[in-house]
């Protein structure tokens, strides 16, 4: 078999004349697309939302997980970080990609992963306009940094605000990321439609825009959940020294999972759903505005005046140890 | 010996506690600052210049060289992002950081290199907005995305427009941040001033952004030649079928450095300088307003019609191996 073109063979110019064709010309809003200048030049808006996310190889994936493709991994770069545009409720517009590539990459592997990176890109309305390409002795790593708007800055969801009495709720389904991530790193393939639609939503998840708007035009608290339930819940009351209860037996668990395997959902969950808090009032009205999109809302918890998060089960109390991930530990 | 504390040791959330008072607060430009909410929120601007770039631990820098210190690297990063933003004439506003860090990398090292990142950001009034942090099991990475400003889309900089008869020219002095790399790659200290000052060029360089917002003000096709000069006049020229001669008794070497070293200034220069390229008399109007930034405007070379780059020495024809550095090779 012959040994595939890497991008040494290529060089960095020949490695940029394959991806070229995934990085947008100008237009009326994009003035100067890279890389034919040192920066990208777009025309503003009057509120600007940003965000940047990486993923390291080792660490947030793996090219030997079965069914792991470059493709896949490129939508997942802007979908991670789109998923931080939605808990805002911005409107995304353009994205910059960093790559530190080791010299043995084969180059197609770049060019599907730039396939990746333009095609979810552009299913949102996201131009790529610029971004550098690194050598690297280390792993792969993948960054993007992505440029949103929003109308106004009172129309965002917050991470402060929330206020005891308060309803909790999330978008979608919880637990299927984790369950993909636990079954890739079995090695083992999907047999089911659910076991597929796990690993979907650990290499593919759809990040969920139009509903964070939706949500920012009703509700001021919101974030997302992919560190996982239980630390955004923290993330929404520490700060104010407020506490929550989450009601486990009413999480929106994904296809094919058992009851008994909720902290799925609430601790490992690497789900880009959304989370929100709001009077009971609002929330109605924000479930009713999902509903018009087909996503569900669904009211997990309530926000308490006494601190910590309590975990509910109908009546009985669980225990859920070490909850949400931490990098570097 | 005490081994010192870790990234590790201390956690994501004790890592950003130690980072935090370097992430700008909130203000009437920066609306959300990070890392309190899922992305960060700001005032835009009518047009917007976006770029972003990495340093990765072993092909950009080595913890090895004598006198490295996370601190200038911080500054560093800042400093090679802003000199993409001084090549388009652009004024800088906003930084986002994202960071991959081995796990045994000690806390104070990061703390140091966010402290050279805000520093420099701040220097030229730039806030740090927001950032990421991962984990990684390879080398350190920094990524950093830098948003600026420019007045009008017709201000600016571009590669693309030269004239046959144009004067090339170049800001400041050259050949020092690739001798500099010589001096710390051979793990000499350096003695002399010049010598000091060819490593600072090299581990802290200061971008020229008032000298390219005076640029774009006059002229109209630039770059910065971090790349290396040969390889900046070939990205102004070939696209265009164009040529160019480069008179290398006439480039403004460093200090310390011999006329029989102008290879350094043309082929391997990591000087963060900016190039231009005008009319005669354009040009010796920009040279009089860099003079009163302070900054010298040398002419090095003519725009040809004839491709290809030529390189002379008075009357006599010069020979160049390898020129401009390419990733990946």
């Amino acid at each position: 078999m012959r040994r595939p073109r890497t991008i040494a063979d290529l060089g960095e110019r020949g490695l940029l004349r394959s991806i070229r064709k995934y990085l947008d010309r100008p237009s009326r809003e994009l003035v100067v697309g890279a890389p034919d200048d040192d920066a990208a030049v777009w025309r503003g808006d009057p509120f600007v939302v940003a965000t940047t996310d990486t993923m390291v190889e080792g660490i947030d994936f793996r090219r030997a997980w079965p069914g792991f493709d470059f493709r896949r991994l490129g939508r997942r770069l802007i979908s991670i970080n789109l998923s931080d545009l939605a808990a805002m409720g911005a409107q995304p517009r353009h994205a910059l990609i960093s790559l530190a590539l080791p010299r043995s990459t084969p180059a197609r592997d770049v060019e599907r992963l730039y396939r990746g990176i333009s095609e979810q890109a552009h299913r949102f309305g996201t131009t790529i306009a610029g971004g550098d390409l690194s050598a690297t002795r280390g792993p792969l790593m993948a960054t993007a940094t992505l440029i949103g708007r929003i109308t106004s800055p009172q129309r965002i969801l917050r991470r402060t605000g929330a206020r005891p009495g308060w309803q909790i709720a999330v978008t979608g389904s919880l637990g299927a990321a984790a369950a993909g991530l636990r079954l890739l790193e079995s090695g083992r393939l999907p047999t089911t439609r659910a076991q597929r639609a796990w690993v979907t939503a650990q290499l593919d998840p759809t990040p969920q825009l139009a509903a964070g708007q939706a949500l920012a035009a009703t509700l001021t608290v919101g974030g997302d959940i992919s560190d996982g339930l239980y630390r955004e819940v923290e993330r929404l009351t520490q700060p104010a020294r407020l506490g929550a209860t989450i009601a486990i037996d009413r999480l929106p668990l994904a296809d094919g999972l058992r009851k008994t395997q909720w902290a799925l959902a609430v601790k490992d969950s690497e789900d880009f759903e959304l989370i929100c808090a709001g009077p009971v009032a609002r929330m109605a009205s924000a479930e009713r505005a999902l509903d018009r999109l087909g996503v569900p809302l669904t009211v997990v918890g309530t926000i308490e005046a006494r601190p910590g998060i309590r975990l509910r089960d109908g009546a009985r109390s669980v225990h859920l140890e070490g909850a949400g991930y931490e990098h570097f530990r």
